[in-house]
């Protein structure tokens, strides 16, 4: 078992959160292929080996083609900006680079397939960021319905609710303009709903949805910094220039799935009181599952075969060793936090190297996430059901 | 103040629920006009003798014409079945009662329309009923939306979801069939959501939804009696005949209201563990609302301008005395059960006739419900969005 | 099976809950024995025909005695104010009347003793107002002990918080008072407590308590009337002359119980935020129950022999046609009310009477908790463990 | 802003969290002077080396004393068996080491007094690893008492609930035998709670306990290794010998605090259910606040001048920039888990070192939560309240 020795690219909120998690697996999960944190790539040289230093890693680079065909490097960790990720991708896979990149793989799904067929072809392990399928709770919900215990799935509801942006006067960060960011909260957050409906429930067959953007202008930021694109209090300046927001504050859409069940997902960045609700509901044949990530080591279970008088959501927590990952942690009964979907994500990652597998979610799964995407918009555009299979 | 003279046609599920509310109104609201429980009226001379025992009525007439006519009857209440609410109505406008109708008004949107003319042209008082706008908690909801406390509306969600016939082997009960019942899920669950969103969030502009009937046949009952529409327990004779679903057995769809607001509205037989889960959430610009009808005496309330340190969703249990009609009941924190929401809304039809002013909801009310309904079902046959003034 | 004829002493709070109750029996329990409302009691005149009228009394009485005599009543309901019960029970007895009486049966074990004696003496049925036991969900909690779900009992937990004193400005109210109410939160409220644990649990062996007088003088109310001792809003004349507090506000004692289980046992007025938190806990060897009155529907329950994976507490709403009474209320899913305690506590009255058997709770459970009251009282006067056969 | 140099002693389940909060500190708090993880020391040199390197330590050691005389350290991070505090720490005073020692202090007061004494002749820097504390929620929790916004405290109500020694099957590991682990349930859970309670209501006057070994014998393990003393599924060989358990299962005890506020607490490991509830509700004159370990980021609170009709316990989840630490982790709404109390712990006592203060809590909150401990003992042992200045 050699170690495998990572460069990545952009050190942000999620270079900070794999940082993280390339840190615990060694001292968590002692018996996996150990990453080597070679190189960090950023384009500023000064915030770049501010980040170099607190994070841990060897060396720096300001320019990723370069840091790209470096030999002493394994993996390429692409998670810069959005509408980089295509390029990085590509020079990544035709070096021979495995390649994580977060999510979204790209800004529409012609690129996502792009980098799918270029992964493909250069036969590399290829993974995407949809970090929330490594919270332990989830997995016990996918072993519930992959051991069939809630039977047949008639119902999937997915929501992904915050509101750090419900203050008309939040300035115009960059996350609301679609040139960069791609996508609103559809991209951002109902991203996430449409791989654990996948993860879950299975394929999509079609959709039609709305959205909307319910301050349709903010005060043009005079600079960026400082500014946090999830902070709760950040305020522009009142007598700046007003910008027009170009991404939706909110996109709601029904889906039908392959299998049959029928699907709600929403995602709005203007739900009071709710920092971070990525929660979704299933419904089967023979019990149910509820799924809260604010109460991310908990979930909530329910069996039509349970004796009839004590029948109820049952609300486990899912630190027990019996569940995944845990007893690589605390005592049950210890939490664990966000920043461990990370953790276990790339600990699949490691060892689907090491096991000369595809780990999963990867590229695959980034396309088909990203069709869905693209059809509920089409479905807004165009007043009407899309069916998955229009995009391709 | 005078009594009121009350002739109810129907003795079952909601016969029980008015004659029960009938009977509280006079000690839990002593200065309200008095209701004098005179007939009851159904088919079966047998039962309907012995609900005329126990709920308390002075007579029982099994003719609901002569019922309509008789002069010492100031209003008639119908909770017989569906399909013959409007012939009832009609009669009993043409006589001059009052009417309070059980909701559905009717079974389509042209014969509740007739209905409604039918009321407005005798100049009678005319409710219809929609009790769950009568929760103490609902009350509150709206109170903090009326008094602008939430800010302006941008979402609406609201769910109706029960388990009682998950089970394949559940029989084919008249709430299954749709010459009889009319509508499934849709109708039966889905109409009180609609009316809790036209009643808080305002009218419904734009709609469309998807359905299904998960499960097609059922065994045919060899006798109806016994077999409880809400009972979980309840099985057909496994070798029984087959005999095909006619309604829906779920039904979701999107909704634009006309303030703008995004809604998602979903009803559902199929959801294990939920016994009887009615349950809303709204976002505005300035806080958050959510309900949960199996917590009937609890409001969940958000507010965004609560000190930044202790923003939170507060639980009020909406048993106090400033909270509606809760200085009537209990001491504080003694909650109240669903019943009451038929106590509430005869409150309100009684002190309506006293006060000689329509009551609401009223027939209106169950005309726009049926709009929204019949828009939805539109919808989904022609696959598109419909306009709730398409149907008009 | 012929009509009980009620005589009812007292008709505030606990005299309308129970005339709820009996208006309510006929027509939800229709094949038990009917009561009728024969004659009401009470010292003003002038409020108690109101009362009469309202609650649907047959008569009037203001003198108590004439009221124990008629030979047209089977039975004296008490609830007039505690310091009158032995009196008044004394005599139903000697008239061979059957007795209800409102906790606490006396104001002192001696009285109470005293009362059980002239009962037993009379051969007639005695019941006492513990009306908590008669929630479906802690008749749940009562089955799964009796059955050994939750094996040997370890730990019981019971609090009853409230906080309509925590203001220091409300009246100085008879509640507050020793020579009247004989005793604060602990006889109020504990009293129930401890009741539920005998219920379940089993009996007490010894305790230990500490009390406390928060505040220690409050406004003297120029006039009772209008004062209710359980509104929120109630406040005094700030310029009232202060009175002495001499009942305790909060009273905390720990126990053992005969069977080994160890108990704390909390009852206070001064806990904002709980307008009536009646809670329990009981962890056996086997699984736990927790209960909270102000969610009186549910049951949370836990059993270790459940599958590895998905252990939790369920939340079971005992609303089901499986659930105690709840055949003869509404659907699944639709949840009871607070007074429908006193509707089943009734409902148990008129079986046992019915029956020729004697009534659960009955005058030995009332003597039982207050030899528990007065045992924890004891001990914190002698500041020392006291066993209740002390008290004998 | 210079290293500190760490040399730690212990290296099983504290060493693994106070290994990865050193880790974790120069990256999420870059500002603080960086902990250098020199040396780690433990008596089996093979699981020393695999833990040294599995942790990140320079050396490894496997002679404390050897390690406490190095000059290369100016830490000793004492997480050895309690049975060895003592000793070590008075080395590491002699040393002129600052000492930070696990809980509990020593095994028992005298010998906690003892270790004080000499870290204050020392003049070093002492901390004790009362890590609940760092909780961000119970910060909060703090910051609201000492603003007075919830007033005057009158309650307070302690659990800490586990439930892993329910099974009699399970073996007779070190924590249930007295002359290695101390004390029971009473010394490992309820220690928390007593340094939570002095953290946030005040000192303890005086005391009255009961405590119960529910299970008197166990298996006696034939080898240590392999049972995990908080493994839920470990299983003794039924075959086995059973020896005695010399530690409380449960205790529970009653306390007046020097302010007059009333608290009960309760430590017990046979609650199923409850993996891990550490838990507390404090009532003030102005408000509550309610906490769960089990769901760590949140904090109920109640304020009695919220507005009349919303007034309610508020969940607040404490992620947002404006609560302790959490501006060093991620956006709102991302939750940490229960590792990160060592984090704020450690982050604390590096600020002090650096900025040459005691840190809090230190020897002192050691020795007064021992105090308070064997008050509770000696009123189990003479069956009376004890002051804790008895112990004195």
């Amino acid at each position: 078992m050699s170690n495998i020795r990572i460069g990545m690219i952009g050190y942000k909120f999620m270079g900070k959160a794999h940082s993280n998690a390339y840190r615990a697996l060694p001292m968590f999960f002692p018996k996996v292929s150990k990453p080597e944190m070679k190189a960090i790539c950023g384009r500023d040289a000064e915030g770049l080996e501010k980040a170099r230093e607190q994070f841990g890693w060897e060396s720096a680079v300001t320019d990723w083609r370069e840091l790209v065909k470096r030999d002493d490097i394994d993996v390429v960790d692409i998670n810069a900006p959005s509408d980089a990720h295509k390029e990085i991708a590509l020079a990544a896979a035709a070096a021979g680079k495995h390649i994580f990149c977060e999510k979204p793989l790209a800004l529409n799904l012609a690129d996502s397939v792009e980098m799918l067929k270029a992964a493909e072809q250069a036969g590399i392990k290829h993974m995407v960021g949809f970090n929330y399928r490594f919270v332990p709770a989830v997995q016990l919900a996918k072993k519930l319905i992959s051991e069939g215990r809630i039977g047949k799935i008639n119902h999937f509801r997915g929501l992904f609710l915050q509101d750090w942006i419900v203050d008309p006067s939040f300035p115009l960060v960059w996350r609301l303009q679609k040139e960069i960011a791609g996508s609103g909260s559809h991209g951002d957050l109902g991203a996430h709903v449409i791989d654990m409906a996948r993860f879950l429930v299975g394929e999509f067959q079609e959709v039609i949805g709305m959205s909307e953007t319910f301050v349709k202008e903010r005060p043009i930021a005079t600079a960026m910094t400082g500014l946090s694109a999830t902070g709760l209090s950040a305020k522009g300046d009142k007598s700046a220039q007003l910008g027009e927001v170009t991404v939706d504050d909110a996109t709601v859409f029904l889906a039908r799935f392959a299998d049959g069940a029928l699907g709600s997902i929403e995602a709005t960045r203007f739900a009071p009181g709710h920092r971070c609700t990525n929660t979704f509901e299933i419904n089967g044949s023979k019990g149910s599952i509820k799924f809260d990530f604010e109460r991310m080591n908990e979930l909530q279970v329910f069996f039509t075969d349970d004796a009839e008088d004590v029948q109820g959501f049952r609300r486990v927590l899912a630190t027990d060793p019996s569940h995944a990952y845990m007893d690589a942690w605390w005592p049950a009964g210890h939490t664990i936090g966000y920043e461990h979907t990370f953790t276990h994500e790339m600990l699949e990652f490691m060892n689907a190297i090491a096991e000369d597998r595809q780990p999963v979610p990867n590229f695959v799964d980034g396309v088909e996430c990203q069709a869905v995407l693209e059809a509920v918009d089409k479905s807004i555009e165009e007043r009407r059901w899309v069916a998955i299979s229009e995009l391709r």
